[in-house]
């Protein structure tokens, strides 16, 4: 995805500046993020010592869809899958409003919860996130098929579109790394603030339940790349080039948004996402020629443009041939495989993962955080990866190790909380 | 440490502009870092598309010291040891060889090797990095006690300060995650930049050396703190606002530098790095009051100043006492205990990690990868390390679990290698 996004900050001394001109209302979007200017101890809400935060710092928390689905990528990613030891739906409920209230301060660059000097407390926030600019955090949440089991009383409002995820071939599945009752995605321009997130959260739900796995993840940062271009994976090749253009409200409804007709009605808004942890066999790829590797993705290494052109965002076109009369772009590699004929797409929201090296064999232990949205996984993700299962080329250098499948929540109103919808 | 750096990055069209007024030469400093400006495949050395860099994004790789102990801290590691399957002293000399022609490339912002485009081979750079800038990039090398076994005759150089870690209390170390014979720490201000170092280093390695152990951290980026105030470790207490000032040379040398007084001879203005992975038992800590917490580490948690003290660079003060008579700061704090009286100082260059939960408990496995330098352990590390083992408060909600000594080779002159002067 070429996301382009702009990556200008503020000083703090600049934004005092724009306050002492009365100009920080200018930089204000309309997200109505609450209370921004919170200098001192003085201040009733805020956590001590957060500087204030301009709006290209915020995404706000509160909308008509989640944010962190189209929202331009952010650079990294910690996510989440929590299983509910609450067996009381009214717990469940609670919870889902203390996470709100936490989102929303959390996302605006506040402290979970006004902060005390009361010596004798824990602090209500965790603290490793004071004086941070909020840097684009967003949280986008989820709810797998489990959430609709016998325990909440819920299994009558299943999602028929919430499938239990078909075996793929090749698949070799960690039940310890997929599926889990309620998922959350946390980004954010900065590793730190995306750790306070979701590590806030955790804390949060002490008692009602517990993370099931979590995953971080990561792509190039503006300080590498300040023109914004088009990540590479840890194989070497763009990723992404070919992603919907969801900034274009019809296509984002065409692919990512549950419209009213779908159903179900508290699914309308919502999207269902795909998490799908990827380890790439590094090691294998690095002793493959670039020829080979080209093969594979269907496209050259270093622009990124399809075979045999020379701009990165060229056409796919499969009928060219070479000398030969061979497709120029294999039709088993990865590029055309996922092309669908143009006939399906999805929002895809990946990121890198590195956990060190796998003991066992001494091999990085390294791969794709793989995440996509869909208004409909029957008709987008489940029948591309089929297709990409079978017969793709780049089946030899990869493996699924992780999987999951949520319904992902319509957005939240001022006054309301995620879930509320279905809840 | 309150590092401080200026983040400015220049985008590639700046460059362009700068080169077209003749100014590029005003960018670069003292470094010698070779050929910039490599834009197009026609180019004889770099990665194709690679751009050019400026200097501020280049910390130079030869010099009398290796870079990255005094360099000021980037935000992101991945840090690695390796094991030498090689019994062959003359295989381990080439392997050096090898990589420092790929490190003094990576850190200049060029792809690993010259690159070709023949399909017919693999690619000698992984391509992760292509079209970034190095963002800083320092590889820093050490070698472990194991090097000096009878594999390689290098028993008798082994110095005496590359002692046998001493057992400190509490120390739960895996062996999976301590020592190695090579250790490469590789820092930068963008965690691909830092993952594909070390990544094409282990390549480069095959058939000589295999990775031990790999550890990837961060902390805040110039993103969420443009001020670059002193980071948080994920306790939420400031770390590093007492680190020795090693801009000024004579503290390096006190603190860090290896003297030829000292010995042996190949160590001279080399220095020993101590690597401790520290999990932090984050769930009792967010549990414990906000007074317990200040008085565990000594500090104000917000402003990170001492205890009945406002600045967080007050100086420490152990004889200023409450209404009481008690010391305001606790004698069993992490801070009154690390300050050793102010006899003893170590540059510390921790980093927080994340990897993800322990499946056993459902807790965050994460902490403190903590780095130091000393000129002699024995004088140094080792004695505040078994003071603090004994007494600070704070080993209630840390335990560490990985241990690594490595001596630190000196830095490398033009033409010559790592290691040249052991090797």
């Amino acid at each position: 995805m070429d996301s382009n996004q702009d990556r200008k900050t503020y000083t703090r001394r600049d934004l005092l500046k724009l306050a002492g001109a009365g100009g920080v209302g200018l930089l204000l979007g309309a997200g109505g993020v609450g209370s921004l200017m919170m200098n001192s101890k003085t201040t009733a809400s805020g956590s001590p010592g957060t500087p204030p935060s301009a709006s290209e710092d915020i995404v706000p928390f509160y909308g008509k869809h989640q944010s962190g689905i189209v929202t331009p990528m952010q650079d990294f990613i910690c996510m989440g899958a929590f299983d509910l030891t609450t067996t009381d739906v009214q717990a469940v409920r609670e919870l889902f409003k203390s996470w709100t209230e936490a989102c929303a301060r959390m996302t605006a660059g506040q402290g979970v919860g006004d902060e005390s000097t009361n010596a004798f407390l824990p602090p209500k926030d965790t603290g490793e996130a004071i004086g941070l600019l909020p840097t684009r955090l967003t949280f986008t949440f989820g709810v797998g098929a489990s959430f609709f089991d016998q325990r909440f009383g819920l299994a009558g409002k299943r999602p028929e579109a919430l499938i239990d995820m078909p075996r793929f071939k090749g698949d070799a599945l960690v039940d310890d790394w997929s599926n889990g009752d309620v998922v959350v995605q946390v980004c954010a321009n900065d590793p730190q603030v995306a750790f306070h997130g979701i590590r806030n959260l955790a804390r949060i739900a002490r008692g009602k339940a517990v993370l099931r796995w979590l995953q971080q993840g990561f792509q190039r940062t503006g300080a590498a790349d300040p023109k914004g271009s088009t990540p590479r994976n840890l194989l070497g090749f763009k990723d992404g080039t070919n992603n919907p253009d969801v900034k274009n409200a019809s296509v984002a409804d065409e692919v990512v948004w549950v419209p009213p007709t779908d159903g179900p009605a508290w699914m309308t808004g919502g999207s269902y996402m795909v998490v799908r942890r990827i380890r790439m066999r590094i090691e294998v790829w690095d002793r493959t020629s670039l020829g080979e590797q080209e093969l594979t993705f269907g496209r050259h290494r270093d622009s990124g443009a399809p075979i045999g052109e020379k701009d990165e965002f060229a056409k796919l076109d499969f009928s060219k041939k070479d000398a030969k009369g061979r497709p120029l772009i294999d039709p088993a590699s990865h590029v055309a495989l996922a092309h669908m004929e143009g006939k399906v797409q999805i929002l895809r929201r990946g990121y890198s993962y590195s956990n060190g090296i796998d003991l066992k064999t001494g091999q990085l232990d390294a791969g794709l955080l793989f995440i996509c949205y869909n208004r409909d996984p029957r008709k987008q993700f489940v029948p591309m990866q089929q297709k990409l299962a079978a017969q793709d080329r780049l089946n030899e250098y990869i493996v699924h190790v992780g999987s999951g499948l949520y319904a992902c929540l319509p957005g939240v109103g001022q006054g309301g909380y995620i879930g509320d919808t279905l809840l």
